[in-house]
């Protein structure tokens, strides 16, 4: 109640913001659920149940034989590695790190992005070096920094060596006459990474639930669209959609204090308008994946807006903006699948 | 049925050996299912619902703490190691690995022995250098190849840095006026480790079910008593409950083709009768549970049965023993409680 004025003049200020940025749909007036309902479903959408690609069909056998994959260490050169390392489900995903670690102890060049609602983004990593999960997958086992196997060939034949894999890759891949592979691998655990997706109250919002938000969400939810946020955070992911600078108004490492700087995309294009840019990562769940940004530089959610602010936006927000952004931020923490939770057992050789 | 004779040639031999072990027991004959049973009663046994302690109470509060505990990687030095690092469910808790590897990618001395059901054992590890399960988490804070912290002082703070721990602790611990502990860390890990029990085909027919174990199961349980297996792998946990020297015939290493020679409990006791003792494994789970022995030397366990045989017991088991013994032996494997394959989700700091 005590911020009421200093909000209103914010909105006031933000609505200039983004009707420059939503021309066509004006944000919704403070009360108006209604409107903040269709501005929500516009700018950013409800969770599907699964994440679909016609390129790697969901099968049941498949998601199955993924997760069992997902936990898999027995094909990483030192048999410590597996998908599970670096994204466990206790840590919604990620793993609490700045930036993970991999075989051997080998420092990974970045933070490790949770893996939930990770299908979905348009690539994988922090800089699009991988083109969706499968690929992801993929390198991982052969990447210096994570299962550190010198060859696909390699793993691919310590797979074949648990010999109870090939009745279940064969289901997995019905009418492959070589179902175990590491393509195939990557294939698997993709689809069981395309289940993982996680319905949470904002969904809820966006279904037609009125009461799914509470008041302080649904004026962190207003701040973040006229602040100017969505305009990156956008799509069912709240981001995930698109690659953008980060530290469009400053340098990002002036406020996350960086210990070094990270040129993000331009090292994957060498093109020079790349510098800096990194995919704009997907919000939802964000409140349980800290350490944040790109190099886990910022440990505290708060301080992660406030950093946005400045370097994207330009502008400082107040404790009372960021309180409540963080609240909606905190709206978009959903239920991992009772599936994924579940560990599966992996089988033996005899 | 073609090695009926041969079984029964053996089986007349090992009845002679097992007289003697068992001089007040003698071992039932072929058929006799009542006298099976009633020697795996009296020289195995059923396994409990928890392990319980008087020094430690299991209460549902403090086994709850105890499983996210057990998953917690954010109190290592580095940020990576947590208990289910080496003990993993996927691998029925323990690590695949010939020897465990800590943080910083520092190799462990000897095999991870699965956390299942071992509260019930006199010790824990190999050489019974850790007292009990809730010794061996606490000493795994600091160990060296383990969590690597410097001190146990400095992991408490870490654990004081995620403040929902707080509240956790106090109900796992009522009364204790400073519950946020690396003791109470122990506690709580010591009270969900003594929840991991596996009841298996053999605990159904220790309960009377003639049927839970198949004739090969039986055959090879009568083998693993008569061939002598059972003097020293005895007990609810069939081992876990003595020392014994690996090599009593012969050296170890002339059969395990150990790279290394480990002297075993000389290390802790430095008393020349310690030398290449170690504390007799449980065997439940062992199917799940390769590779063998305190280095790992061995992959499969018709070897490691083999191996038993030579060095242990002096003898050549024959391909028909071994394989109804491991027909025994796979009868141990048991259902992990559907408690702890559901991953915990971890608390985050704001």
């Amino acid at each position: 109640m005590g911020h009421s004025y200093r909000n209103g003049v914010l909105i006031v200020f933000a609505l200039s913001v983004s009707a420059w940025l939503f021309p066509g749909s004006p944000p919704a007036a403070p009360g108006d659920d209604a409107g903040l309902l269709k501005q929500a479903k516009e700018l950013l959408g409800r969770l599907p149940t699964v994440i679909s690609s016609s390129a790697n069909p969901v099968t049941p056998a498949r998601a199955a034989l993924g997760k069992m994959l997902f936990y898999e260490t027995r094909i990483s050169v030192d048999g410590t590695v597996s998908c599970v390392r670096c994204h466990p489900f206790s840590l919604y995903g990620a793993d609490g790190l700045r930036k993970s670690v991999g075989h051997d102890a080998r420092p990974n060049p970045r933070n490790a992005p949770t893996v939930l609602n990770a299908a979905g983004q348009i690539s994988a990593h922090w800089t699009g070096n991988r083109k969706d999960v499968e690929d992801q997958a993929e390198q991982a086992v052969v990447g210096p920094a994570s299962f550190g196997m010198p060859s696909s060939e390699a793993a691919e034949k310590k797979l074949r060596g648990i010999a109870a894999y090939g009745p279940l890759f064969e289901r997995a891949f019905p009418g492959d006459p070589s179902p175990v592979s590491i393509g195939n691998f990557a294939r698997a655990v993709g689809a069981f990474e395309r289940t993982l997706v996680t319905p949470s109250p904002f969904d809820g919002f966006i279904g037609g639930d009125g009461k799914a938000l509470g008041e302080a969400e649904k004026l962190g939810l207003r701040q973040f669209i006229s602040a100017g946020c969505v305009s990156c955070h956008s799509g069912v992911y709240v981001g995930g959609g698109m690659y953008e600078k980060f530290g469009v108004y400053e340098p990002y490492w002036t406020y996350t204090k960086s210990p070094e700087i990270d040129e993000g995309r331009f090292t994957v294009t060498k093109s020079e308008g790349d510098k800096y840019v990194f995919k704009v990562p997907g919000l939802r769940n964000v409140e349980m994946t800290s350490p944040y940004f790109h190099d886990g530089s910022v440990d505290r959610l708060p301080d992660a807006v406030r950093v946005m602010g400045r370097v994207q936006l330009g502008k400082t927000l107040g404790d009372g903006e960021v309180g409540t952004i963080v609240s909606f931020l905190k709206s978009l923490t959903g239920r991992i699948p009772a599936d994924a939770l579940l560990v599966p057992i992996l089988p033996r050789t005899d």
